[in-house]
């Protein structure tokens, strides 16, 4: 699934600059105090918005939108049902020694086989829930908060350039370079806006999603094997959080 | 009720080309490579902003959208109160038997007449419901991030044309047609974003709405079937569903 | 009170037309085919955004918009009072012959009449509640997208127009008027959007909000008549909803 | 608190009107015309938005955001410890006759000297808090219209200028000032919505908020003095609702 | 952690003085005229935006942000657990004197020690986090507020120097100046929110999710104290808040 950012990532690159060699004028594109300003600015400002440790935290969110292997949720229904089986032919406390990749069920498995009430899984799990949903948002802000500041960075060099260039309005030659320079940090803003930031911030809230789902089944399901319901209850349960076409395209 | 979509589709394109042609100068509107960076930009980026499935589920979704049809919302309740006829009259049990074309209602249905409690049957009807909902922001979502980005590549490829044109300035006889040409990547993006990618969204989201109107009075109508309700009470209960203007126009 | 709609469209347009005519060529400012694009592009795609039944419906919710006469909120809490009182002087069932003007509060009653418990009158009514918001919901979305829409439209066509202009820079003095025709469509789509459109998209919202609290009214007064609470109390809770200066002005 | 809106209306137009004088020109800033389209266009699209009694309603809630006397928390949750401490010594129903200045704390005390339930009473106390929030949300959305509506007019009002402008290109002295006189409509929307009326729908929620918190204090206050709770326990639960910098500030 | 926003701060002004520096023009970018009308203007707006005492208290808050320690939550935790092990061993009672840092944490602990019901406890425990989250929403209301104003007093500043500079096309050598000049406000708007502003308020509303974490570990930690759950239960459910990220860096 980290192919379509990968995908888009260079497609999305590969278009703009094919366009701009297109125009026979590529070196025109290239200006390194206009990159900085821009992307430096975006960094400056982010550190303002965000604190320290919610910007490291987002590096590795990010790596996660492009490197993560995505869960089969028909596994999870799967494995689940296997528990709740398991449950009912043994006993609660056999769950214990079944091995559970998935940390997360397997906290929920594990505080069932000790024999805690229902009501404090649910509440231990649904907790755990909430604030990793908090944690991505705050990822996801980070990236918002870029692909806000960047076209707004963008457009403060180009009020530099356009203020230095109506100062200097002698040589006419001059000033059609000098307002194509000054659109640059346009350019550079719009784009790392519209192809890295916003999209990026766009895909982590899907993966946050996406989680968010496979931990509501896991939540349900846990409690289903706690009550002790029909493996093929359970089943039925957790399928309905399952369309059709999400099992066909998993 | 595909009619609408098609219809605007058609009529918006077609005024759009009329205008262009009255003006006497349609071969100026055309220029591949603007269409090919707006285009192939938007796909771009909405690949680093949707998950490969998601994008892929969501063509399924637009041609839904187009080729849609509605269910009549009177159909639905009388069939539900002839449901609750039968029930009343023989068993719970003999619902199993009714033939119902709706998946979702005879799911429902299916688990009343196999004794499960009220409880879990209103629980499996509502996971079905939220997640087909969720499912559905998916697909709106795809369309309305293409229609954010479509105006946004459009101004990346005016902008790349206006930097070009401004380093040529010396022959003044290119200047209008190079902006002209500049110019065409935001009206490429301004036409596929107002007039087909934030619509086909908003159409998509009415249609989830409907869809989960019609779920609601499922799952009210089996919550009453399975408590032996009177089927004038049914009726009455899930015509408020209803406004008069629904059904004189379904 | 739709003298605040016709006060306000007359006045709006009235002004923008005076402001016209002092300008001294009122006739610049006439263009069928930018009319034509704008409000036509405009329709297109609300057609594409929503179902052919939506779009119906709102033209009847508009006229109500414009032609609506309001309840007095002090004249249903008097109703309701009256029939408290009824009910405890004689009983619930006597409440089946009294008439009542407003057909959302009369079917509340007759079920209150008919026996139903309060669970179940209470669960009808605030479905109709609901619903009745949801439907409005959409009329308001129908005048939204075409608020969002018209000046969408308006740039398209300045988009045509500019870039037919573009590249016929050989007469100069035909620039000024080709530019002002191409302006047109922008002043169209900006004067459709914000004096018609947005404003009656928001009042349509207003309307909807005044009904859903006579509702609420009606909703609680029920079900105080039928716990048969004592008259006075019933009108001290249902004056809560009404502040003295809706009171007054009402 | 009524003088900080007051320094902050004179301040803005101070400034502003300062710089204009600075610039030497003050004349060339009034144009009675482009004021009538302006506030005139504004004032009618605003009819076309809200009902006649909700604008009507909206002057005496402005007033309000000028002469508001604000009430002192302290003293609040002050005066409902003594009604604490007087119901616990004497009884609920010498609570009738101690004299309280607030109306709406008043209407809770005498509900419970009358012997409602608390059920009742917080019933009766919500809805009314709930309906101020409606009426206040009205009040705000009025100034929050008239602050999207004035830009909107103001660009209404340079496209006619423009329009006008590029239809009479001839005389090249006078494109600039006629240019500049169609600007100033931009000019007045901008400074009447960003000095007037966007900060005054803000100060409007600021006070609906700060009336809701004092509600909300009155609300949990009565149900102790009912149910006959410690005077320091109901000092000790009404001060959570303060803040030290509140209380130090107030 | 407070070093982040001032490396930022510091970054972003460094940044743009030296994108300006290079320019070789600095002189050009200080109009003292511009900087008083774009602050006064945003700091007289922001009076009619906000209650005096909102504005005094969001002065405190800002200086929070910068100079703001920030607590280690798995020390909240380990006091917590600490907690329940002693209330264990000896008895609610003696939790009265552990010496407790946070003031919160301290005056749940003294109501649980009081013996007050768990009900109570929680509900002024709750109101105090509502109402803390209350009071941050209105500082970070202030700086979004001056990051809305800012750029609009910067382009009424443009405004009136684009409107003077109109009027005084007579001299061609001075319209490039003067401008580049009416630019000024533009740009001191836009960085103003865009480095100052607009960041500021989303690091408070960082800090206040941040601060609202923390009083619900503390909320859930004293129920379960006053419960009497075990420790090792307490620290399970306590810990589902933390993410092992959060832990790691924290």
């Amino acid at each position: 699934m980290d192919i379509a950012t990968v995908i888009g990532l260079v497609g999305g690159f590969g278009l703009i600059i094919t366009t701009i060699l297109m125009g026979g004028n590529a070196g025109g594109f290239v200006d390194i105090p206009s990159v900085v300003v821009v992307l430096g600015g975006t960094f400056a400002a982010t550190f303002v918005m965000f604190p320290l440790k919610t910007i490291i935290g987002t590096i590795k969110v990010a790596m996660k939108s492009i490197f993560f292997k995505s869960q089969d949720p028909a596994d999870i229904v799967r494995t689940i049902t296997g528990l709740a089986e398991k449950a009912r032919k043994e006993s609660l406390v056999a769950l214990e020694k079944v091995p559970i990749e998935d940390e997360y069920l397997k906290k929920g498995v594990l505080l069932v086989a000790d024999g805690s009430s229902e009501a404090l899984v649910r509440s231990i799990m649904e907790i755990e829930l909430d604030f990793m949903k908090q944690r991505h948002r705050q990822g996801q802000g980070v990236f918002k908060g870029m692909g806000m500041l960047a076209p707004a960075m963008g457009m403060i060099g180009t009020l530099i350039g356009l203020v230095n260039m109506l100062q200097n309005l002698e040589d006419p030659a001059s000033i059609g370079p000098a307002m194509a320079v000054a659109l640059l940090t346009t350019f550079y803003g719009a784009v790392m806006a519209n192809v890295v930031f916003i999209p990026i911030a766009k895909k982590l809230e899907e993966r946050s999603e996406e989680d968010a789902l496979f931990m509501q089944i896991m939540i349900e399901g846990v409690a289903s094997v706690q009550r002790g319901e029909h493996p093929s209850v359970v089943k039925d349960k957790l399928e309905a959080f399952l369309a059709p076409a999400l099992r066909e395209n998993s």
